[in-house]
Protein backbone atom coordinates (compact mmCIF):
# COMPACT_ATOMS: atom_id res chain seq x y z
CA UNK A 1 0.00 0.00 0.00
CA UNK A 2 1.22 3.47 -0.87
CA UNK A 3 2.77 5.71 1.85
CA UNK A 4 1.05 9.10 2.23
CA UNK A 5 1.99 12.13 4.43
CA UNK A 6 -0.92 12.82 6.95
CA UNK A 7 -4.42 15.54 5.95
CA UNK A 8 -5.30 17.78 8.54
CA UNK A 9 -8.65 19.63 8.53
CA UNK A 10 -8.17 22.70 10.32
CA UNK A 11 -10.63 24.85 11.80
CA UNK A 12 -9.47 28.30 12.58
CA UNK A 13 -12.60 29.39 13.89
CA UNK A 14 -15.16 32.41 13.22
CA UNK A 15 -12.80 35.04 12.97
CA UNK A 16 -11.19 36.36 15.55
CA UNK A 17 -7.38 34.98 15.64
CA UNK A 18 -7.43 34.46 19.13
CA UNK A 19 -10.58 32.33 19.00
CA UNK A 20 -8.30 29.53 17.01
CA UNK A 21 -7.94 26.38 19.33
CA UNK A 22 -4.11 25.68 21.14
CA UNK A 23 -4.20 22.54 18.95
CA UNK A 24 -5.05 24.45 15.32
CA UNK A 25 -1.88 26.57 16.46
CA UNK A 26 0.44 23.86 17.03
CA UNK A 27 -0.89 21.81 13.86
CA UNK A 28 -0.11 24.99 11.67
CA UNK A 29 3.29 24.88 13.05
CA UNK A 30 4.61 21.76 12.87
CA UNK A 31 3.01 20.40 9.16
CA UNK A 32 4.94 20.56 5.99
CA UNK A 33 2.34 22.08 3.67
CA UNK A 34 -0.75 24.75 4.81
CA UNK A 35 -3.17 24.37 2.12
CA UNK A 36 -4.95 27.70 2.05
CA UNK A 37 -8.12 27.70 -0.15
CA UNK A 38 -9.39 31.63 -1.14
CA UNK A 39 -11.84 32.47 -3.90
CA UNK A 40 -9.48 33.78 -6.06
CA UNK A 41 -6.00 34.66 -7.25
CA UNK A 42 -6.40 38.76 -6.46
CA UNK A 43 -7.97 37.89 -2.58
CA UNK A 44 -7.04 37.19 0.13
CA UNK A 45 -7.76 33.96 2.13
CA UNK A 46 -10.19 34.83 4.90
CA UNK A 47 -8.81 31.67 6.75
CA UNK A 48 -5.64 32.30 6.40
CA UNK A 49 -5.98 36.23 7.44
CA UNK A 50 -6.94 34.66 10.86
CA UNK A 51 -4.17 31.82 11.63
CA UNK A 52 -1.19 34.37 10.18
CA UNK A 53 -0.81 36.22 13.37
CA UNK A 54 -0.69 33.02 15.55
CA UNK A 55 1.26 31.03 12.46
CA UNK A 56 5.14 32.20 12.26
CA UNK A 57 5.57 30.22 9.10
CA UNK A 58 8.81 28.21 9.10
CA UNK A 59 11.43 28.76 6.34
CA UNK A 60 11.02 24.83 5.44
CA UNK A 61 6.79 25.46 5.01
CA UNK A 62 5.48 25.97 2.02
CA UNK A 63 2.11 27.91 1.88
CA UNK A 64 -0.23 26.64 -0.88
CA UNK A 65 -2.70 28.95 -2.46
CA UNK A 66 -5.73 27.00 -3.47
CA UNK A 67 -8.64 28.81 -5.59
CA UNK A 68 -12.09 27.82 -4.83
CA UNK A 69 -14.60 30.13 -6.85
CA UNK A 70 -17.35 31.18 -5.61
CA UNK A 71 -20.35 29.81 -7.40
CA UNK A 72 -22.45 27.11 -7.41
CA UNK A 73 -21.91 26.14 -10.92
CA UNK A 74 -20.33 23.03 -11.09
CA UNK A 75 -18.52 23.65 -14.82
CA UNK A 76 -16.24 25.92 -12.82
CA UNK A 77 -16.09 24.58 -9.57
CA UNK A 78 -15.35 21.04 -10.98
CA UNK A 79 -12.20 21.16 -12.57
CA UNK A 80 -11.19 24.53 -9.94
CA UNK A 81 -11.45 21.39 -7.53
CA UNK A 82 -9.98 19.17 -9.00
CA UNK A 83 -6.64 21.40 -9.59
CA UNK A 84 -6.66 22.17 -5.88
CA UNK A 85 -7.43 18.29 -4.43
CA UNK A 86 -4.29 17.21 -7.42
CA UNK A 87 -1.82 19.65 -5.97
CA UNK A 88 -2.16 18.54 -2.20
CA UNK A 89 -2.51 14.75 -3.48
CA UNK A 90 1.06 15.76 -5.13
CA UNK A 91 2.43 16.34 -1.85
CA UNK A 92 0.63 13.87 0.25
CA UNK A 93 1.96 11.48 -2.00
CA UNK A 94 5.27 12.59 -1.82
CA UNK A 95 4.70 11.80 2.08
CA UNK A 96 4.39 15.46 3.09
CA UNK A 97 2.05 16.33 5.87
CA UNK A 98 -0.71 19.08 4.76
CA UNK A 99 -3.27 21.22 6.53
CA UNK A 100 -6.17 22.29 5.05
CA UNK A 101 -7.41 25.60 6.75
CA UNK A 102 -10.53 26.69 6.71
CA UNK A 103 -12.93 29.19 8.93
CA UNK A 104 -14.99 28.44 11.21
CA UNK A 105 -15.10 24.48 11.65
CA UNK A 106 -13.86 21.65 8.43
CA UNK A 107 -17.01 19.88 9.15
CA UNK A 108 -20.02 22.57 9.18
CA UNK A 109 -20.23 23.92 5.67
CA UNK A 110 -17.19 23.81 4.82
CA UNK A 111 -15.01 22.90 1.56
CA UNK A 112 -13.17 20.31 3.84
CA UNK A 113 -16.04 18.00 3.88
CA UNK A 114 -15.46 17.72 -0.25
CA UNK A 115 -12.02 17.22 0.12
CA UNK A 116 -12.23 14.46 3.06
CA UNK A 117 -14.59 12.40 0.79
CA UNK A 118 -11.82 13.04 -2.15
CA UNK A 119 -9.11 11.93 -0.30
CA UNK A 120 -10.72 8.67 0.25
CA UNK A 121 -10.93 7.48 -3.15
CA UNK A 122 -7.82 9.58 -4.90
CA UNK A 123 -5.42 8.19 -1.83
CA UNK A 124 -6.46 5.10 -0.28
CA UNK A 125 -5.80 4.58 3.26
CA UNK A 126 -4.53 8.25 3.80
CA UNK A 127 -4.40 9.15 7.36
CA UNK A 128 -7.23 11.79 8.28
CA UNK A 129 -7.05 13.81 11.00
CA UNK A 130 -10.27 16.57 11.72
CA UNK A 131 -9.38 19.69 14.11
CA UNK A 132 -12.19 20.80 15.18
CA UNK A 133 -12.88 24.47 16.03
CA UNK A 134 -15.25 27.60 17.25
CA UNK A 135 -17.68 27.88 14.57
CA UNK A 136 -20.43 30.80 14.02
CA UNK A 137 -22.83 28.09 16.07
CA UNK A 138 -21.27 29.81 19.13
CA UNK A 139 -19.87 32.35 18.13
CA UNK A 140 -22.74 34.30 16.72
CA UNK A 141 -24.32 33.57 19.85
CA UNK A 142 -21.62 34.93 22.41
CA UNK A 143 -21.21 38.09 20.18
CA UNK A 144 -25.04 38.65 21.32
CA UNK A 145 -24.54 36.85 24.82
CA UNK A 146 -28.17 34.70 24.12
CA UNK A 147 -28.49 31.48 25.12
CA UNK A 148 -27.97 28.50 22.60
CA UNK A 149 -29.92 26.20 24.65
CA UNK A 150 -30.78 25.52 28.33
CA UNK A 151 -32.04 21.92 29.84
CA UNK A 152 -35.07 21.21 27.33
CA UNK A 153 -34.41 23.54 24.58
CA UNK A 154 -34.48 22.60 20.79
CA UNK A 155 -31.75 23.80 18.29
CA UNK A 156 -32.47 24.05 14.58
CA UNK A 157 -29.84 25.15 11.96
CA UNK A 158 -31.22 26.29 8.53
CA UNK A 159 -29.69 27.27 5.65
CA UNK A 160 -32.15 29.83 4.19
CA UNK A 161 -30.61 29.93 0.71
CA UNK A 162 -32.37 26.78 0.06
CA UNK A 163 -36.05 27.21 0.30
CA UNK A 164 -37.94 29.32 3.41
CA UNK A 165 -41.25 26.87 2.75
CA UNK A 166 -40.49 24.72 6.03
CA UNK A 167 -39.12 27.54 8.59
CA UNK A 168 -42.86 27.93 9.98
CA UNK A 169 -42.98 24.08 10.89
CA UNK A 170 -39.45 24.49 12.12
CA UNK A 171 -40.45 27.32 14.32
CA UNK A 172 -43.38 25.44 15.72
CA UNK A 173 -40.52 22.51 16.78
CA UNK A 174 -37.97 24.28 17.74
CA UNK A 175 -36.79 26.83 20.21
CA UNK A 176 -33.63 28.53 19.16
CA UNK A 177 -33.36 28.88 15.13
CA UNK A 178 -29.88 29.82 13.67
CA UNK A 179 -30.23 30.73 9.77
CA UNK A 180 -27.20 30.38 7.73
CA UNK A 181 -26.70 31.78 4.17
CA UNK A 182 -29.58 34.59 4.65
CA UNK A 183 -27.74 37.12 2.47
CA UNK A 184 -30.09 36.74 -1.09
CA UNK A 185 -33.67 35.85 0.88
CA UNK A 186 -33.68 38.48 3.78
CA UNK A 187 -36.59 40.50 2.19
CA UNK A 188 -38.55 37.07 2.32
CA UNK A 189 -37.22 35.95 5.74
CA UNK A 190 -38.56 39.00 7.15
CA UNK A 191 -41.83 38.39 5.69
CA UNK A 192 -41.88 34.66 7.33
CA UNK A 193 -40.47 35.61 10.47
CA UNK A 194 -43.06 38.47 10.67
CA UNK A 195 -45.88 36.14 9.59
CA UNK A 196 -44.91 33.25 12.74
CA UNK A 197 -44.75 36.66 15.07
CA UNK A 198 -41.37 36.32 15.41
CA UNK A 199 -39.32 39.12 13.83
CA UNK A 200 -38.93 40.79 17.54
CA UNK A 201 -37.19 37.59 18.46
CA UNK A 202 -34.58 37.53 15.76
CA UNK A 203 -31.04 39.25 15.49
CA UNK A 204 -28.72 39.65 12.47
CA UNK A 205 -25.39 39.21 13.18
CA UNK A 206 -22.64 39.55 10.38
CA UNK A 207 -18.71 39.16 10.81
CA UNK A 208 -19.34 37.89 14.36
CA UNK A 209 -15.86 38.17 16.37
CA UNK A 210 -14.29 40.08 13.40
CA UNK A 211 -13.07 43.41 13.03
CA UNK A 212 -16.39 45.10 11.30
CA UNK A 213 -18.84 42.82 13.56
CA UNK A 214 -22.23 44.36 13.26
CA UNK A 215 -25.62 43.64 15.19
CA UNK A 216 -28.77 44.41 14.36
CA UNK A 217 -31.99 43.71 16.00
CA UNK A 218 -34.54 45.63 13.30
CA UNK A 219 -34.32 42.92 10.83
CA UNK A 220 -36.92 44.98 8.82
CA UNK A 221 -34.30 47.93 8.28
CA UNK A 222 -31.93 45.62 6.53
CA UNK A 223 -33.71 43.72 4.63
CA UNK A 224 -32.93 45.31 1.23
CA UNK A 225 -29.26 45.99 1.93
CA UNK A 226 -26.68 43.54 0.61
CA UNK A 227 -25.82 41.45 3.35
CA UNK A 228 -22.15 39.98 4.16
CA UNK A 229 -21.27 36.46 3.56
CA UNK A 230 -20.60 35.42 6.90
CA UNK A 231 -24.21 36.70 8.27
CA UNK A 232 -26.96 34.96 10.35
CA UNK A 233 -29.98 35.38 11.62
CA UNK A 234 -30.43 33.96 15.60
CA UNK A 235 -34.34 33.73 16.14
CA UNK A 236 -35.02 32.99 19.81
CA UNK A 237 -38.35 31.82 21.37
CA UNK A 238 -37.74 31.68 24.91
CA UNK A 239 -40.70 29.51 25.72
CA UNK A 240 -38.68 26.47 27.41
CA UNK A 241 -35.71 28.81 28.64
CA UNK A 242 -35.41 29.03 31.77
CA UNK A 243 -36.36 25.79 33.15
CA UNK A 244 -34.62 25.54 36.11
CA UNK A 245 -35.78 28.53 37.42
CA UNK A 246 -39.01 27.73 37.34
CA UNK A 247 -40.09 29.26 33.89
CA UNK A 248 -41.51 26.42 32.50
CA UNK A 249 -42.52 23.00 33.57
CA UNK A 250 -39.89 20.85 34.63
CA UNK A 251 -40.87 18.38 32.37
CA UNK B 1 -24.18 53.29 39.80
CA UNK B 2 -22.08 50.43 41.69
CA UNK B 3 -19.01 49.50 40.29
CA UNK B 4 -18.70 45.58 39.37
CA UNK B 5 -15.34 43.15 38.45
CA UNK B 6 -16.22 41.82 34.98
CA UNK B 7 -17.80 38.60 34.95
CA UNK B 8 -16.74 36.20 32.42
CA UNK B 9 -18.12 33.16 31.16
CA UNK B 10 -15.82 30.94 30.14
CA UNK B 11 -15.97 27.73 27.58
CA UNK B 12 -13.26 25.36 28.21
CA UNK B 13 -14.18 23.16 25.24
CA UNK B 14 -14.97 19.30 24.92
CA UNK B 15 -12.55 18.41 27.12
CA UNK B 16 -9.17 17.74 25.23
CA UNK B 17 -6.83 20.42 27.35
CA UNK B 18 -5.42 21.25 23.86
CA UNK B 19 -9.04 22.12 22.43
CA UNK B 20 -8.93 25.42 24.40
CA UNK B 21 -8.72 28.44 22.78
CA UNK B 22 -5.73 31.07 22.98
CA UNK B 23 -8.17 33.47 24.19
CA UNK B 24 -9.89 31.40 27.24
CA UNK B 25 -6.12 30.49 28.03
CA UNK B 26 -5.42 34.18 28.07
CA UNK B 27 -8.91 35.70 30.35
CA UNK B 28 -8.16 32.57 32.70
CA UNK B 29 -4.42 33.60 33.34
CA UNK B 30 -5.62 37.33 33.45
CA UNK B 31 -8.42 37.32 35.82
CA UNK B 32 -8.39 37.08 39.68
CA UNK B 33 -10.98 34.97 40.78
CA UNK B 34 -11.94 31.64 38.82
CA UNK B 35 -14.98 30.21 39.60
CA UNK B 36 -14.98 26.74 39.07
CA UNK B 37 -18.15 24.51 39.04
CA UNK B 38 -18.34 20.92 40.16
CA UNK B 39 -20.93 18.07 41.28
CA UNK B 40 -19.83 17.99 44.80
CA UNK B 41 -17.14 18.43 47.47
CA UNK B 42 -15.88 14.92 46.46
CA UNK B 43 -15.27 15.07 43.05
CA UNK B 44 -13.15 17.10 40.96
CA UNK B 45 -14.95 19.62 38.16
CA UNK B 46 -14.83 18.69 34.48
CA UNK B 47 -14.03 22.10 33.22
CA UNK B 48 -11.28 22.86 35.88
CA UNK B 49 -9.48 19.12 34.60
CA UNK B 50 -9.26 20.26 30.89
CA UNK B 51 -7.89 23.90 31.84
CA UNK B 52 -5.49 23.28 34.87
CA UNK B 53 -2.75 22.15 32.81
CA UNK B 54 -2.63 25.42 30.57
CA UNK B 55 -3.45 27.04 33.46
CA UNK B 56 -0.40 28.16 35.98
CA UNK B 57 -2.42 29.56 38.42
CA UNK B 58 -0.59 33.20 39.93
CA UNK B 59 -0.15 32.87 43.86
CA UNK B 60 -2.90 36.46 43.68
CA UNK B 61 -5.66 34.48 41.69
CA UNK B 62 -8.17 32.47 44.13
CA UNK B 63 -9.46 29.36 42.86
CA UNK B 64 -13.66 29.27 43.87
CA UNK B 65 -15.19 26.05 44.03
CA UNK B 66 -18.97 26.23 43.76
CA UNK B 67 -21.19 23.07 44.31
CA UNK B 68 -24.14 22.45 41.58
CA UNK B 69 -26.18 18.92 42.71
CA UNK B 70 -26.76 16.70 39.73
CA UNK B 71 -30.51 17.15 39.83
CA UNK B 72 -33.59 18.61 38.12
CA UNK B 73 -35.29 19.15 41.34
CA UNK B 74 -35.84 22.76 42.55
CA UNK B 75 -35.49 22.05 45.96
CA UNK B 76 -32.02 21.17 45.92
CA UNK B 77 -30.39 23.35 43.25
CA UNK B 78 -32.07 26.72 44.21
CA UNK B 79 -30.53 26.95 47.22
CA UNK B 80 -26.63 25.42 45.84
CA UNK B 81 -27.12 27.51 42.97
CA UNK B 82 -28.02 30.94 45.69
CA UNK B 83 -24.89 30.42 47.38
CA UNK B 84 -22.65 30.10 44.61
CA UNK B 85 -24.08 33.25 42.87
CA UNK B 86 -23.62 34.87 46.58
CA UNK B 87 -20.18 33.99 46.64
CA UNK B 88 -19.42 35.38 42.71
CA UNK B 89 -21.46 38.54 43.66
CA UNK B 90 -18.89 38.98 46.86
CA UNK B 91 -16.08 39.46 44.37
CA UNK B 92 -17.28 41.25 41.59
CA UNK B 93 -18.83 43.87 43.91
CA UNK B 94 -15.01 43.92 45.62
CA UNK B 95 -14.42 44.85 42.29
CA UNK B 96 -12.68 41.79 41.26
CA UNK B 97 -12.65 39.86 37.77
CA UNK B 98 -14.31 36.53 37.84
CA UNK B 99 -13.93 34.15 35.36
CA UNK B 100 -16.53 31.50 35.55
CA UNK B 101 -15.52 28.24 33.44
CA UNK B 102 -17.65 25.28 31.97
CA UNK B 103 -17.44 22.75 29.91
CA UNK B 104 -18.27 22.77 26.06
CA UNK B 105 -19.69 26.50 24.96
CA UNK B 106 -21.08 28.74 27.88
CA UNK B 107 -24.14 29.10 26.53
CA UNK B 108 -25.21 25.59 24.89
CA UNK B 109 -26.38 23.36 27.67
CA UNK B 110 -24.35 25.20 30.28
CA UNK B 111 -24.91 26.75 34.14
CA UNK B 112 -23.54 30.12 32.89
CA UNK B 113 -26.51 30.78 31.15
CA UNK B 114 -28.48 30.82 34.51
CA UNK B 115 -25.71 32.51 36.13
CA UNK B 116 -25.73 35.46 33.10
CA UNK B 117 -29.73 35.74 33.66
CA UNK B 118 -29.04 36.26 37.39
CA UNK B 119 -25.87 38.47 36.53
CA UNK B 120 -28.10 41.23 35.21
CA UNK B 121 -30.55 41.28 38.21
CA UNK B 122 -28.50 40.94 40.79
CA UNK B 123 -25.53 43.26 40.12
CA UNK B 124 -27.18 45.61 37.45
CA UNK B 125 -24.99 46.91 34.76
CA UNK B 126 -22.39 44.48 35.66
CA UNK B 127 -20.13 43.89 32.25
CA UNK B 128 -20.53 40.59 30.76
CA UNK B 129 -18.24 38.74 28.25
CA UNK B 130 -18.70 34.96 27.07
CA UNK B 131 -16.00 33.61 25.59
CA UNK B 132 -17.13 30.73 22.75
CA UNK B 133 -15.67 27.61 22.61
CA UNK B 134 -15.15 24.32 20.86
CA UNK B 135 -18.94 22.77 21.74
CA UNK B 136 -19.89 19.02 21.40
CA UNK B 137 -21.91 20.33 18.19
CA UNK B 138 -18.55 20.28 16.39
CA UNK B 139 -15.74 17.93 18.50
CA UNK B 140 -18.29 15.11 18.27
CA UNK B 141 -18.52 15.21 14.50
CA UNK B 142 -14.92 15.90 14.18
CA UNK B 143 -13.82 12.23 16.06
CA UNK B 144 -15.81 10.58 13.57
CA UNK B 145 -15.24 12.17 10.73
CA UNK B 146 -18.78 12.93 9.30
CA UNK B 147 -19.53 15.89 7.83
CA UNK B 148 -22.03 18.04 10.36
CA UNK B 149 -23.68 19.99 6.91
CA UNK B 150 -22.93 20.77 3.60
CA UNK B 151 -24.35 23.30 1.32
CA UNK B 152 -27.90 22.44 1.55
CA UNK B 153 -28.61 20.31 4.75
CA UNK B 154 -30.25 21.64 7.68
CA UNK B 155 -29.03 20.29 11.33
CA UNK B 156 -31.12 19.90 14.51
CA UNK B 157 -29.98 19.53 17.92
CA UNK B 158 -32.55 17.75 20.44
CA UNK B 159 -32.22 16.94 24.30
CA UNK B 160 -33.24 13.20 23.96
CA UNK B 161 -34.46 12.83 27.45
CA UNK B 162 -37.28 15.72 26.87
CA UNK B 163 -39.59 13.23 25.06
CA UNK B 164 -38.93 11.42 21.72
CA UNK B 165 -42.17 11.85 20.62
CA UNK B 166 -41.06 14.71 18.08
CA UNK B 167 -38.15 13.19 16.39
CA UNK B 168 -40.26 11.37 13.44
CA UNK B 169 -41.02 14.69 12.16
CA UNK B 170 -37.26 16.38 12.89
CA UNK B 171 -35.76 13.15 11.39
CA UNK B 172 -38.44 14.22 8.31
CA UNK B 173 -37.12 18.35 8.31
CA UNK B 174 -33.22 17.72 9.05
CA UNK B 175 -30.36 15.62 6.97
CA UNK B 176 -28.25 15.63 10.22
CA UNK B 177 -29.79 15.26 14.03
CA UNK B 178 -27.08 15.37 17.21
CA UNK B 179 -29.24 13.94 20.19
CA UNK B 180 -28.04 15.15 23.74
CA UNK B 181 -28.82 14.58 26.71
CA UNK B 182 -29.26 10.21 25.41
CA UNK B 183 -28.25 8.07 28.57
CA UNK B 184 -31.18 7.49 30.24
CA UNK B 185 -33.15 6.59 26.98
CA UNK B 186 -31.47 5.05 25.08
CA UNK B 187 -33.60 1.90 24.49
CA UNK B 188 -36.56 4.19 23.63
CA UNK B 189 -34.70 5.76 21.14
CA UNK B 190 -33.19 2.61 19.14
CA UNK B 191 -36.81 2.22 18.81
CA UNK B 192 -37.67 5.07 17.37
CA UNK B 193 -34.75 5.03 15.27
CA UNK B 194 -35.39 1.64 13.66
CA UNK B 195 -38.91 2.45 12.92
CA UNK B 196 -37.52 5.16 11.00
CA UNK B 197 -34.95 2.80 9.23
CA UNK B 198 -32.06 5.60 10.67
CA UNK B 199 -30.65 3.03 12.98
CA UNK B 200 -27.35 2.10 10.67
CA UNK B 201 -27.18 5.82 10.07
CA UNK B 202 -26.63 6.29 13.89
CA UNK B 203 -23.36 6.71 15.95
CA UNK B 204 -23.38 7.44 19.58
CA UNK B 205 -20.20 9.13 21.14
CA UNK B 206 -19.40 9.72 24.76
CA UNK B 207 -16.56 11.42 26.20
CA UNK B 208 -15.91 13.34 22.80
CA UNK B 209 -11.83 14.41 22.49
CA UNK B 210 -11.28 12.91 26.10
CA UNK B 211 -9.16 10.28 27.47
CA UNK B 212 -12.30 7.57 27.52
CA UNK B 213 -13.73 8.72 24.21
CA UNK B 214 -15.92 6.16 23.09
CA UNK B 215 -17.23 5.12 19.76
CA UNK B 216 -19.91 2.82 19.11
CA UNK B 217 -21.73 1.94 15.53
CA UNK B 218 -24.11 -0.50 16.47
CA UNK B 219 -26.51 1.03 18.78
CA UNK B 220 -28.72 -1.87 19.74
CA UNK B 221 -25.59 -3.36 21.75
CA UNK B 222 -25.33 -0.52 24.33
CA UNK B 223 -28.64 0.16 25.00
CA UNK B 224 -29.44 -0.58 28.25
CA UNK B 225 -25.75 -0.09 29.47
CA UNK B 226 -25.47 3.07 31.60
CA UNK B 227 -24.18 5.70 29.64
CA UNK B 228 -22.10 8.26 30.35
CA UNK B 229 -23.24 11.97 31.19
CA UNK B 230 -21.16 13.24 28.07
CA UNK B 231 -22.18 11.31 25.09
CA UNK B 232 -24.36 11.95 22.40
CA UNK B 233 -25.99 10.37 19.21
CA UNK B 234 -25.44 11.41 15.87
CA UNK B 235 -27.77 10.86 12.65
CA UNK B 236 -27.08 11.15 9.75
CA UNK B 237 -29.49 11.00 6.47
CA UNK B 238 -26.74 11.88 3.61
CA UNK B 239 -29.97 12.62 1.68
CA UNK B 240 -28.91 16.10 0.71
CA UNK B 241 -25.13 16.04 1.33
CA UNK B 242 -22.61 16.30 -1.48
CA UNK B 243 -24.56 18.75 -3.66
CA UNK B 244 -21.68 20.05 -5.23
CA UNK B 245 -20.21 16.66 -6.12
CA UNK B 246 -23.94 16.28 -7.97
CA UNK B 247 -24.90 13.44 -5.70
CA UNK B 248 -28.36 15.27 -5.38
CA UNK B 249 -30.00 18.62 -7.14
CA UNK B 250 -28.13 22.08 -6.79
CA UNK B 251 -30.89 24.07 -5.64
Amino acid sequence: MQEFGKLYGVGVGPGAPDLMTLRAVNVLRSVEVIAIPRSNRFTKSVAWRIAEPNVSKRDDQELLMLDFPMTKDPAITEPAWDVAFTEIGRRLESQQSVAFICEGDPLFYSTFSYLKNQAQSRWSGVEIEVVPAVSSFTAVPSVIQMTIADGQERVAVVPASYGLEELPSILELFDTVLLMKVSRVMPELVRVLDDCGLLDNSVYVSKATMEHQKVVTDLASIQNEKCDYFSMVMVKKFDRSGVLEGAVDRG
